[in-house]
């Protein structure tokens, strides 16, 4: 049900005041979503249980090996698991119970601004763009592997979108800067060209540390100490295994009070069953360890249970989005994440599709849906996922990011006070009139409906007229656009020295390495 | 929650069967869909009755008028309305107590293959094509006038896609027809061309008594008497106004035990309020009133409430499609369909975009999923429509009729049996190895996943080797194969030759009109 039956659409009214909304900038957008509509409750209590009690078993029987870092292992042996060698075994409920006693059900991550900082979990959805891909594409230069001059666009146009409330993490590798100095750049990118929250760096303990120290600089060692600034985005390397560098950054995030991100990566047949049930109680199964590890390195660091289910194409073998079992996957990983009290973090516009065609966007609609229905509160991918992750688009960053606005309006629900119910305007208009002039739509027209305004709806002649330009060719004109008119939002100048006599120390005092 | 807690997706078996099941045509599809996943709730028992309320307040203060039909004025006012001139005005809860004296909660219609028969009502939902645009579009010929030809190839083209469970209606107008001969053309297209259910006339109340007359041909009479075999799709003339034509189109369909469908056709702010919450209370009151008039006419009769409510672009006026207001309503209007006890039906793949694009894929997709979720039974549109209805697409037609496969499988729920649970594949595989090989992966992996055949899953490099296409293109060879491989389904040549004479006749008796 909708929050208290009748939800009220706050920034919705009429008048002047509604006017005036609709010209502000973008800084007067929410910092995230706070949804007022339910949740899909697709699973009963019992097809919950089934799964809870073979994620269970899966760690009780087969177990989960950590490897190379003796430390996590023996945090968790203290604990009461079983260890030979490498390999954990865990009486059955006790990684529920490490993490139910105290993992934050939601807490805050603060930005800079202090408008931007948004809060992960409950009834809270927190978007951010893609992550990870090693190439960008665009409409001019076409596919190309991606720089931190990419980066940076991509942070600055992330900014510029107001249904985008997170800058995230590695919206693409800068491939020309060393991967051991990669992470200075981008933090520093993001703290620089947004103020919105965003991620560190995961690719070892100490680029974890260095990312953790850089937001010491920028929100004060003491402020740090206790308020979540910063995630982290570890993958486990399904199934069942956890390699130290990774288990060493989450305990680094957590150590820190700061969040990790456990994220279970399962192409189902190959890292996991091909089964979807098989796969959801493996992904539960791996994603509760791990956020167990956060606990057991720091009681009470916030953390996030992570998602990431794919299928496969049956002639290629290749990972396919968009299909209808990651969906069901998602409804029911949003159930356990709620029993569990973790917030959640999904996957959201994802594609397999090289360009952003229709293929893109009924793939990335069908993926957005399920993500956003089953309640997760930190949806990563939520714009410009392209070609199964390996590229950045430029386009579909911003046409991701109108879909976005768009299920922001859709979690505010339906408004059923007086004004929406709109009484009135039947007493005015009566049988066979039209309400074009009526006194309740001159009052409410201009603010009644979303609008996708990359969107072409009008006549065919006049889009004829106006060059039959694509949905892709309107983005491209508007990103252009908005990077040209980009400013900067101030910072500190005394922090800004400190950042970036942080970066140019940590990139002098070590030679490059491309791994 | 699922059927029972564990949904049991019936055809997704292992080993030889399942093999063989992959390669049998699309003659085994299931007839329809039955959904054993939960509905949407999105509003609480007090927003419903909240909307419920609202409606009789509509049809108690306000009225509504049946123009130039005083039969069906007549029946309403012997029925307890109170009557001036033309319009009528009921007593709280009259109509509501008219529809479900009688209704049938759920009903069958019938098609001339048995195996094509579908359900309308309760868990289960079918889907239809496009109904109504004067245009035609494709990749090859671009956008035209429809004619009987594409007509022809559109009926033949959703015969052949196993997702669409319905032949539709006017799948396109095909305007080289004269209006008061198409109908015969139309119907007696789906009859020959397809097996599948159909809808027949619906623009005079002497075109729906033709369409019931050939059908009386292909059925028999007496068939005809207590069975659904055809439905009619007749629009309200919102707000609270049906002309008599409508009305006796309506009444028609009923009298003969034929399914109409009542459908308001709103659009925000021209034909009902700007907000969502009262165009939702109007187009239930005209619904409600169409529906009971059907059972004025003949109690027990077929009947289902229609939902056409569309936003609007601020710039233009435009209807806007893919919005997250109609997609509001859709939830909403499940819910008071299903308190009601009448079938719903709600459109589906709609969208603005001009072309098959990145636009008209989110539209469509935004579109579906709400009318999915939210429990409809017969889904109109569900695949072709573009441009706002102006244009049926023949690449879309193949996209969207993918997109609906989908959610087939979406609706069957997530299996949580002992196959699919898969606990022997972590006991046979372990930590850190992969499933690719396991006995578990093999015997279930060519019915895993569902996969989007015109969705392109390779490379980047792979896809530019082979031309770069997009998917709209990889649809345009499809169709063309599609129709060219085309075989009709075998009719009783007598059925068929009175057919024929029937058309002629018919045709032959009175002079081309064009309106």
């Amino acid at each position: 049900m909708q929050e208290d039956g009748i939800a009220v659409r706050k920034s919705r009214g009429g008048g002047r005041d509604a006017r005036q909304r609709s010209r502000v900038n973008t800084q007067a957008a929410p910092a995230y979503i706070t949804r007022a509509i339910p949740t899909y409750e697709l699973l009963s209590e019992e097809g919950l249980q089934t799964l809870e009690f073979q994620a269970d078993t899966i760690l009780e029987e087969v177990g989960f090996e950590i490897r190379g870092d003796a430390e996590a292992l023996n945090l968790f042996r203290l604990a009461g698991a079983d260890l030979k060698e490498e390999r954990l075994r865990f009486p059955r409920g006790m990684v529920r119970a490490i993490i139910q006693a105290s993992t934050p059900k939601e807490f805050t991550q603060h930005a800079r601004n202090r408008l931007r900082s948004v809060r992960i979990g409950g009834s809270a959805t927190v978007l951010a763009p893609a992550y990870g891909s090693p190439f960008v594409i665009d409409l001019e230069k076409g596919r190309r592997y991606a720089s931190i001059e990419d980066f940076r666009n991509l942070v600055k146009l992330t900014y510029l979108l107001p249904s985008l409330h997170h800058s995230g993490g590695t919206i693409c590798e800068p491939v020309d800067i060393p991967v051991n100095k990669r992470h200075l750049a981008m933090v520093y990118a993001h703290m620089r060209y947004s103020d919105k929250p965003f991620m560190g760096g995961v690719t070892t303990a100490e680029r974890a540390a260095d990312s953790i120290e850089m937001c010491r600089l920028l929100f004060g060692t003491e402020f740090v100490a206790d308020h979540c600034v910063i995630l982290g985005n570890v993958n486990v390397n399904s199934p069942l295994v956890l390699d130290g560098e990774a288990s060493r950054v989450i305990r680094t995030y957590a150590r820190a009070n700061q969040a990790a991100i456990c994220v279970p990566f399962i192409l189902g047949g190959a890292m996991g069953p091909v089964t979807t049930a098989g796969a959801l109680a493996l992904a539960l199964a791996e994603a509760m360890v791990c956020v167990a590890l956060t606990q057991l390195e720091r009681p009470g660091a916030p953390a996030i249970l992570g998602n990431f289910l794919s299928s496969m194409s049956l002639r290629s073998g290749a990972p396919t989005f968009g299909t209808p079992e990651p969906a069901l996957a998602y409804f029911a990983v949003g159930q356990l994440a709620r029993r569990l009290g973790v917030p959640l973090r999904c996957g959201g516009n994802l594609c397999a599709s090289k360009a952003p065609d229709a293929q893109a966007a009924y793939e990335s609609a069908n993926s957005m849906w399920p993500a956003f229905l089953c309640g997760a509160n930190f949806i990563l991918h939520a714009a410009g996922w392209t070609e199964g992750g390996l590229s950045m688009s430029y386009e579909k960053l911003l046409m991701d990011a109108e879909q976005c606005g768009g299920f922001a309006v859709l979690a505010s629900g339906l408004p059923l006070d007086e004004n929406h119910l709109a009484m009135e305007s039947f007493r005015e208009v009566g049988p066979g009139k039209h309400f074009l002039g009526c006194a309740h739509t001159m009052r409410n027209f201009e603010t009644a409906f979303f609008e996708f305004k990359l969107s072409d709806n009008n006549s065919f002649e006049q889009w004829q007229a106006e060059g039959s330009l694509d949905v892709r060719e309107r983005s491209h004109q508007k990103w252009k656009a908005m990077l040209a008119d980009y400013e900067m939002p101030p910072i500190d100048p005394g922090i800004d020295e400190a950042l970036q006599d942080f970066v140019r120390r940590k990139t002098a005092s070590v030679a490059d390495s491309w791994y």
